[in-house]
């Protein structure tokens, strides 16, 4: 059978795991052990509250344990629970294994009715005292257990104003014995009148029902939420601390407060906390009062300042990480109610890590596992400064962080218009095309009204580092304004884009810029240190390559060349070849220099490193407009009949566009656009080399489900002369992984193109997803957006029998994959564990990929 | 090394593998082991030819041995090759493992000179005959091996043509010996002038042309296409036979002809065949000649022609089948030049097979393994007279067998008028939808300009077993007319159609019926003691139902809801629901009445067969219009705003409708049209049981991609009151065949949804495919049409992993498959192969499935 109660407050303390007693139980029986000075107090284990959650009731043995656990610590303080002499007071306090700050209940000061009170009065020789403590105990146990705030209304808050006002006091601590008193009596009418019972006088009760109250709010509907969001199993259940009262809110020489051993915001050495004279701890979240700095309390109460001084740094040296303490002044001594690992902003996490590793306090390995990669991608892009105050007008899907405040362009033109007239366009469009790609080029945000985490504009916008917002509720474009909720708003209009939150704001909001710091620097040295993944950058121009270089780069794991031919001198040839006018030889030719110019560009700045190139890949319908007004400008544009347009239109029209008429499929239907991409790719690396550079082109062949079809293409490839470049093939169709062992014979490299592999393995169009995504993950039915994190079960598991049977056939095969998770934590784990032998992510996520691989190698090592 | 030559002609000949020697090669050795005539001669093996086509040469050391060869024919006929006094003269023949009837080459009476010639005249005495075949060798030879004919003309023909005339022959045979000399110079003449070289008067050099053009036939474009129509491996090859000739031109009592030892248009007992007086076999192939039955024979060479009845009873004995046997009679005796199993129409088969059986010369499961496939499905569908002689005025794809006559119909509404009047409408649209199924449902053929194979049109025809042609190409469909290439068509012109060839023919042809006969019963009752798959039918009605109980399934393995809602009552309801127009449980409750009389009558024709009902599956969006003006129509009989309409088209659409909000997604978000259905299908069960039947519905899932989606709606099929049903899935998602397990779990069974999980394993939608796979099977990079026939790397090891899985959770899990596969034999043996329990498939292709099913179990059984 497994324990149910585990006791602290001296060094006999025992320390049993977090996923039993929790984090606020287990560090209150570390800091007994160490002889740190805790109240005395003991937890009741998690597995009660699972049990007590599934069937509402908690053993009797159990409830036996409680009370003779209970009856020890009066003896220890040689007060009793429920004696009317001498009464003990407890706090009953929630606590699970991972920090959930404010979800769920606390109630302290259990243990008083009309006769302990009198006792406590007696006892502490303060009356008034005594009386404001029932009351607290009162308005919470209202509240908390039984159930009196009915549509966010609390009664008490309009009975203790009316008693302030009467008494123009500030506070309801403030208040004469004789008022206190009689709020008392009106609370307990209110409770009679509201719920029907009455508030129990009985002190046992009381604590039965703080427990079961703090048991079922693990199941609150703000707890529900938080878990969902933080992807936190509901199944953990939290424990709850029982735990001698301790008064901050007795005398002048007492009070409360909270401790950072260093700086959450900034990380900076030396304490940091605030002190709240004459209070207990509910009273500092409350926000009424304005706490005192640490320096103040000095004055206050100097004794327990230096003792705080002295167990704080011995916290955080016993822990290795910053602490933040909550601690109470009783009488002029120090208590301490918690001491975890602080919360802090990204900068502040690299400055500590860089801090105790100089201390020699942490080594570099368990730094970079100590570094939250959230923060990483927080100090690449500027911020929204959260001091703001604004509420949003509309909220959609954060699809790429950063915020940024510009003028609402309301298509591709006119953000290009507004860019040249010198003011910062965010472009708002129903959802985004390739077409649009100058607007979003000048774009500081984008907004759409459809789409989801993975459309056109999600993944451009992540690719260059901007914000971008999908999926916006409420949100309808129309062609010369558009409405968020209740805003309607015309071009111009100034809003603000938080792509970190998904809000929009209207009007211009204060931001904070992001700057890689020296630390980030440091950090990344370390990381790159122990990861063994390389990791490499999606990037289609020469300003993306740059910048992939620029956040280190190891290579470009996918150059589309598709994103070229939407430069408008290049969309009118591409135009020319589709619909046959003209020269076809000499179309090509045109294209053949342009499209060699931008990748010597692109190969020029990644000199020496790898470069894959992917040879044309979308339906050739995309290069076509799809409405009769922009076909018959297309006809007019290139001189050509109307019927000519509309034919190639129609012909080319797909039912399901991403099943199409694509990919390697245009190089085996008409070989010659595939062939003048080779021949512009070996023409750039020929005069590149000829300058003496070192180019490393990558030619990669999408979209093959058969070895034939690669067979085919790298015999295309090899036809054309000039110097013998790699040819590999991205993996991204199931059929392409049951089968990789007989491709792998045509193949010197592997790339998986994990987001058309995750549409075609779970049968989802990333465009039309968001239609039942959100539903799927409310009703438990997807842990996560499977095209955000790959999906071990399904997709994960063909990608490992696709390595396994490359490499079966081809031992030293090349494998990395390319797409949207690339550049997420959980994903570069996977790839780690499946050995691959790189990542490929936008620039601006090179340093998560980077840390998430270091964290993976190095988690993989602790395992071994 | 392997041997190169097989020797024949007197009973120590040697019987080689086929795919060495060629099924005729086989045969003239096997005739001559048993001791039957055959003229002396070898068989140069088919993997000379195999060297020959890779490197255009003959190894000396193989000549040699030909050489030889030679030389020992002549002696034992005491000839020489190229002797001046006794000349002998051979016939090359082509003859490859499978039969491919009249696609290479063949040359006789090689061997002949200007000195040669001579010498055969005298020692045949006959010195017309001489030059005759004089003529006939540098006729074949020039056009075959020196290639005289150009675009399609034989300058050979004016040659002869003139000659006949200018002496008032009929054929060129009947000549003056002088007129054939001078005939025999022209030739020479006209070969000189187009190809410059000289007809070769070395007897040797004729030979090595001769076997080096055979060979080359086999590559020769008429061949190709035929083994790509065929499926036969192009790495086969051919073997030569080299033989000497036998003289059926010479004298009266001389002759060649064909034999069958049954009669191959309807199987009856008896010989039947054709003989030629005084000619050689290619009179007969020439059809200038009409041939004498073998009655006439009798009268002309008595001896030859009952050496002929005895030598091919004892043929067929020995082979066990009905043979097809060509001979020469030479001065009145006879000789074998090939015998083999004779080519014969389905009822010929069945007819052959049930006598075969009754003789006691074939065992039952021997009949079985005998029986073509292909001619089955023949005899399920009218067909076209043979004797038609049309040219067809378009050519598509073959998309469902049969053929019709029939009025063209422009639209759905068109036809279901035209048939309203009487007439026999064939439906001819761009492509089809479920809209038009009215339309279909009155027409007799189906043709379409799009789609291919699996589409709409064709999966519909397919069902309802009439004839579709898609992918019509040179046609075009316009509102008020068609064009098919050159002939512009308007409504109510007659066409026919063969949806077997995929021809479409202006007009009326005259057609034959089809009709099951008791030979059919007969050999069904065969094919049901050797199968162990069960064969179950697709039906969504119930007509199809009952058409389904006709052909003998033993259960419905898919019935598609949400066909029965495109019924004009029914769309008007689900509409309402889409539109969220009216009291939505009231319009449920409308269905839920109609559908549960839809399903009470399909499972009283099924009565105690399982019936699987798929609930709704397509996108909502099916249901709604998409052209403007139908948007408007829609909302003026809805009596509602047009913005309701068009709003929810809008919210709805989606750019890839087959991987989107559908099949269970649509149970999820929206639960109540399931719950409609399930209580539809539980109520119509009640009613039946009550009445005394025995219904047996099973409700299945579709679309299902992971364990949780199953387990939810299974849950949601158990919450309606009622009597249990089996619940199982789909499983159609490449996704759901690596969850297998976690699936099983929840589903009493399985059932392969082949055409959708073909198109996401593949990456193939079916209705754009069409674009680009004619390429890849002409370039060979798909063997077959991944649609019609299972592909077993990709596809195939999916389902055995998902077959394992699901057994390694629930070892009696029934598995089966439904979908375009489960009526095509290959598919079906896999089915087999990998312990299914059932297929579902057209009820028209229910006997080829069964077929399939009991040729797959005796194969099994045989490689055991």
């Amino acid at each position: 059978m497994s324990r149910h109660i585990f006791r602290f407050g001296d060094e006999s303390a025992e320390v049993a795991e977090k996923s039993l007693v929790g984090g606020k139980g287990y560090s209150l029986a570390e800091m007994s052990r160490l002889g740190f000075p805790v109240p005395a107090g003991f937890t009741i284990s998690s597995g009660v509250c699972r049990t007590f959650l599934a069937t509402q009731t908690i053993a009797d043995g159990i409830w036996r344990e409680i009370d003779a656990a209970l009856e020890d610590i009066g003896k220890s303080c040689r007060q009793g629970f429920g004696d009317e002499d001498s009464p003990m007071l407890v706090s009953v306090r929630s606590g699970a294994a991972v920090s959930m700050p404010g979800m769920m209940d606390t109630i302290l000061n259990v243990g008083l009715n009309e006769r302990t009170v009198v006792g406590l009065a007696k006892s502490t020789g303060d009356e008034k005292f005594a009386y404001d403590c029932y009351r607290r105990l009162i308005a919470t146990y209202g509240d908390v257990v039984l159930g009196v705030t009915k549509d966010d209304e609390n009664p008490f808050e309009a009975l203790s104003n009316e008693a302030c006002r009467q008494e123009a006091c500030s506070t309801v601590s403030e208040l004469s014995l004789d008022a206190t008193k009689k709020l008392i009596t009106k609370y307990k009418i209110s409770i009679l009148e509201i719920t029907g019972k009455t508030f129990p006088e009985d002190c046992n009760e009381q604590l039965r029902g703080a427990i079961h109250a703090v048991f079922s709010s693990w199941s609150n509907a703000r707890a529900l939420s938080y878990r969902a969001l933080k992807n936190i199993d509901d199944n953990l259940c939290t424990a709850v601390n029982i735990q001698r009262m301790v008064f901050g809110n007795r005398g002048d020489k007492a009070g409360t407060g909270v401790a950072f051993t260093r700086n959450p915001s900034t990380g900076k050495k030396g304490m940091y906390g605030e002190f709240l004279q004459s209070a207990q701890g509910e009273d500092i979240v409350s926000g009424v009062h304005t706490p005192k700095s640490l320096t103040e309390m000095q004055k206050i109460v100097p004794e327990a300042h230096a003792s705080l001084i002295s167990v704080a740094t011995q916290l955080e040296a016993h822990f290795g990480d910053m602490q933040d303490i909550e601690f109470t002044v009783e009488d002029g001594k120090l208590w301490l109610l918690q001491s975890r690992s602080g919360k802090r902003t990204g900068a502040a996490m690299l400055q500590i890590a860089i801090d105790l590793v100089d201390e020699g306090r942490l080594s570099k390995s368990d730094a970079v596992m100590s570094l939250e990669v959230s923060k990483i991608d927080e100090l690449m892009h500027p911020r929204l400064d959260p001091k703001h105050g604004a509420a949003p007008i509309c909220h959609g899907l954060p699809a790429s962080p950063g915020a940024a405040v510009g003028v609402v362009a309301l298509s591709s033109s006119e953000a290009v218009a507004l860019a040249d007239r010198g003011l910062t366009p965010i472009l708002v469009r129903r959802d985004t095309s390739p077409e649009d790609i100058d607007g979003m080029k000048v774009a500081a945000a984008i907004v759409t009204e459809r789409g989801g985490m993975t459309s056109h504009a999600a993944v451009v916008a992540r690719g260059m580092g901007i914000a971008c917002i999908t999926a916006a509720r409420g949100m309808k474009w129309a062609k010369d304004s558009v409405t968020f909720g209740d805003e309607t708003l015309a071009s111009e209009a100034f809003i603000t884009v938080d792509g970190k939150s998904g809000d929009v704001y209207k009007g211009k909001l204060p931001l904070l810029p992001a700057e890689p710091s020296d630390s980030f620097q440091t950090v990344m040295g370390w990381v790159n240190e122990f990861r063994r993944l390389k990791v490499r950058a999606n990037a289609d121009t020469e300003a993306d390559a740059r910048s992939a270089r620029g956040y280190g780069a190891e290579g470009i794991g996918l150059c589309r060349t598709e994103h070229m031919f939407f430069a408008p001198e290049k969309i009118a040839l591409i135009r020319k070849v589709i619909l046959k006018l003209g020269d076809r030889d000499d179309t090509l030719q045109k294209l053949l220099e342009i499209q060699s110019a931008d990748f010597a560009a692109i190969l020029k700045v990644m000199d020496g490193l790898p470069v894959t190139i992917r040879l044309l890949d979308p339906p050739l319908h995309e290069f076509l407009p799809k409405k009769e007004d922009d076909i018959a400008t297309l006809a007019v544009a290139l001189g050509c009949d109307i019927s000519v347009v509309r034919d190639a239109v129609e012909r080319l029209a797909e039912s399901n566009p991403m099943l199409g008429h694509r990919g390697c499929r245009l190089g085996v239907t008409d070989p010659d656009l595939y062939r003048m991409q080779v021949e512009a790719i070996l023409r750039a690396t020929t005069a590149l080399r000829d300058a003496g550079l070192n180019p490393q082109p990558e030619i990669m062949i999408p979209f093959v489900s058969s070895a034939g079809e690669l067979k085919l293409l790298a015999e295309l490839v090899a036809a054309v002369p000039g110097e013998t470049v790699p040819v590999g093939t991205m993996i991204e169709l199931p059929r392409a992984c049951m089968v990789a062992d007989q491709i792998a014979a045509h193949a010197d490299f592997f790339s998986f193109g994990t987001n058309d592999l995750t549409q075609t393995v779970f049968g989802y169009s990333r465009d039309d997803s968001a239609k039942f995504l959100p539903a799927y993950v409310e009703q438990g039915l997807l842990r996560a957006d499977p095209f955000v994190t790959i999906d071990r079960a399904g997709v994960g598991s063909l990608i490992e029998l696709a390595v396994e049977k490359g490499r079966s056939n081809k031992t030293k095969l090349k494998i990395g994959i390319c797409g949207e998770h690339g550049g997420d934590p959980s994903s570069v784990e996977f790839c780690h564990r499946t050995a691959l032998d790189y990542v490929s992510c936008s620039p601006y996520r090179i340093p998560i990929a980077k840390l998430s691989a270091a964290q993976a190698a190095l988690r993989r090592d602790i395992r071994k």
